[in-house]
């Protein structure tokens, strides 16, 4: 494997600084959390307003939705974005949200503090090369039937344009078992902090597709060593216009939250 | 599955006109071939000549190279673009190459007469949307990861923004076998033909990455029904800058040219 | 990997004698048909009268089933053989069929010419090494997840037992895509035929469980290089106690093997 | 899913007595480990007395090894099995080991307490069925293909006989990714505490392949809720006859006991 640019030289662990003194990497372990896609200024004030309530810095929504058919909801765009930013503005959040056009990224960097890269797009090297052009944080989701490596090259790719803030998440690969919507790999954790100084999340919502099994992964996740998780969170998951059957409530958060801050500090104490 | 344009309705099966009577789908059965990449002058003319002897009326040649590692030849972009197209010229062939970029197609547009969507863009639904608004036929590889029913939706992102001439090509998914680089799919072909109107070729050099495999694999393509095959040449594929080892030399293409010409005579028959 | 019995020294290429001049591999092409599961007399009969006006030689028929839950039909056990033996008899086929057990070899030996070893046993090394004592024929189907190198030690285990009249079957492996039962990987034929001295044959009723591509993917079986096919075939499809979707009815037989014939005519000129 | 012994009926949950008050299942944690192959006495004793110092109650080694080549190292049979009686013994430790044929169970009933059946032998019904007419319990591994309905289904197969104490173990499944020998698929654990009644314990030693994945991987199944590990731990790694690569040594044991025991105690609060 050649990597240069997001290996792991003389055991540095990069900290990606989001501003605020919010940090990603390191010691630091982040909650981001928001619905699958931003659907109108009352569902996403609500949800920015409790989870600020519960100490979440970075809200996510999704504007600009890659979905698997044309006539499936595809998202507000720029309309959303704005929405989004307005909402984590008014409870000092940053928000962070998936651009799949390079020709969307000028204008969506006044909204977005950190650009995701969705799964779809983790070896569209158009789009890697054009965010790593950017002076903002990138997170780069693990591509659904991506190896351990052909992720970090895509990595590599961001990284060689002069981009080096990037956080990597790992969402789930595709397998034979379709019980969950994908099969969660939380062994890239350790294999991504051996040999790489990149931080990496996990998002146990789109990795399961199941509301019931996102908070017993994201147990998991803590333990295993990820620096930080991404959660789908709804007020109603029942009426979400996408994603609702993996989305949290407010309750569900508040208890993932409580347990994950809980694993946490156990598992601070021997690393 | 929702498809309203690419479906198969009245049993109609889609020809698409490429140009100088030449015909993909249908009772047509098309052979495309060229190098993985256009390396230079030579290497393209030389391989184009020895292709129009053949009979082979549709060149192929990458010039925008999607590579996992931002550290191997990406190709000679526009560069590469024109030595193709002027190849093709001298020998009244077409020309298709892939594009990555959405801003690279209108540029593109005077070389290109098929457009290539790659692999690992499939779901670059920026790319589907703006290729779909394109007057030249475009060919829509199966995502490596992509089920055909993911596979038809993306085509149908295509033909919704009114670009219906959209050829699919099968060219292996990826398995845990590893012996071959991927694992092709020949199923997808009696498959698409059953749920979709559009014509389905088949790539056995990417589907196998082993040029022993390709002959015999070209060989169950036209026997399962597949409406042609793109084929990776090289006129020494021991030097090629990608792809040498599953690339044909100018004897082996000619065998596999006049087998494949025999079964398709013999399938005819009883179809 | 390490292949002493099995493998190709000096391009041999094993032909297996199943007796009355049956044999299987070299230039042979086998046809092997019958019932998913022995269900009574009179279907195995029928099926076998019918089959041998069509010039099968080759009986195949569960007596022992292999079934994901144990409230599905386990199959009529020695009560099964001892029909499937007499069918055969009267119509002088060979008789194929599976055994799970290794207690039950002995008591098989007089009704099965060619004891099968199912895909879910592919690794069960104490049935491997306890056929591999018997001086009948082994076809032994590759596991749903089985590498082509594990297929061949798992033959190896066999012959070093004494036993190398083996027949490998391609049955379709695991993948992600779902709308077929196993994605059948026509690819190991000519692979097999590359690192081994054994016959393939191809079993498409499995490898696909849709009957609409049983026909096909034969096609395509017998352009590849099988050296067979084994195809499940039932008076009456639909009341099939297992399997009856993937079955062929009497008039598609037909059909199928008047198909196969004309290719392998076809292939055989250049091969 | 039909599932009538092996379910959830009226939240029970069951926990299954492996004799002088250990228990696994329900509110109990168990750390079962050992050499992967019962080597030798000194081997064996000296990893018994290790563990048994440590606290650890089961000790494992393998006796009948299924290995993919006939080649390798096939472990010792009821030779192994007794040095691994006598060690436990020793040490008032209880043993586990697999056993792949039926006709060996009665000989190794007396120096077994759990009878494992392996990940490839999770189909093998003629072996499920005779061990569910034995009075001692199970462990199953999920088949390395197996979705969690199949592996659920084969259950079924082993308490219909009438052996109900049935240990479940995640032990990785076969994906493209190659980095490690398997993909860990905690989300199993949390799946089948929903659907089913039995405890469900995680080897992270086969499930990943490599030393140092071991740890953080245990560290994530206690977190997601499962029942126990299973790990191998050989007195010298590098020496070992097989599975040197995935095997700690004592130093790394005692410090994953150290871990799992904090992390249980973390989760015990709020479950």
């Amino acid at each position: 494997m050649d990597i240069k640019k997001v290996g792991k030289i003389n055991n540095s662990k990069k900290v990606i600084d989001i501003g605020d003194n919010i940090k990603i990497g390191g010691d630091n372990f982040v909650i981001i959390a928001g619905p699958c896609a931003v659907e109108n200024e009352e569902q996403v004030n609500k949800t920015a307003e409790y989870l600020n309530k519960l100490g979440v810095k970075i809200l996510r929504g999704g504007a600009f939705k890659p979905r698997t058919s044309p006539y499936s909801f595809q998202g507000l765009g720029f309309k959303g974005l704005k929405l989004l930013k307005n909402a984590a503005k008014s409870y000092n959040m940053k928000v962070i949200s998936e651009i799949m056009d390079p020709r969307d990224i000028e204008n969506a960097y006044e909204y977005v503090d950190i650009f995701q890269i969705g799964s779809r797009n983790m070896q569209n090297f158009s789009l890697l090369k054009e965010i790593g052009k950017v002076d903002k944080p990138v997170l780069l989701k693990r591509g659904m039937a991506a190896t351990v490596e052909e992720w970090l090259m895509a990595a590599e790719y961001i990284a060689l344009e002069g981009n080096e803030n990037i956080i990597l998440c790992e969402r789930g690969i595709r397998t034979f078992e379709n019980y969950t919507r994908n099969t969660l790999d939380l062994t890239a954790v350790p294999i991504i902090k051996d040999l790489s100084c990149l931080p990496i999340i996990v998002d146990p919502s789109h990795g399961t597709g199941r509301r019931n099994l996102v908070i017993p992964m994201s147990r998991a996740a803590v333990a295993v060593g990820a620096d930080g998780l991404i959660i789908e969170v709804h007020p109603n998951p029942s009426e979400a216009l996408s994603d609702g059957e993996q989305s949290l409530d407010f309750v569900e958060i508040k208890k993932l939250i409580h347990e994950i801050n809980s694993i946490k500090t156990c598992i601070n104490k021997f690393e």
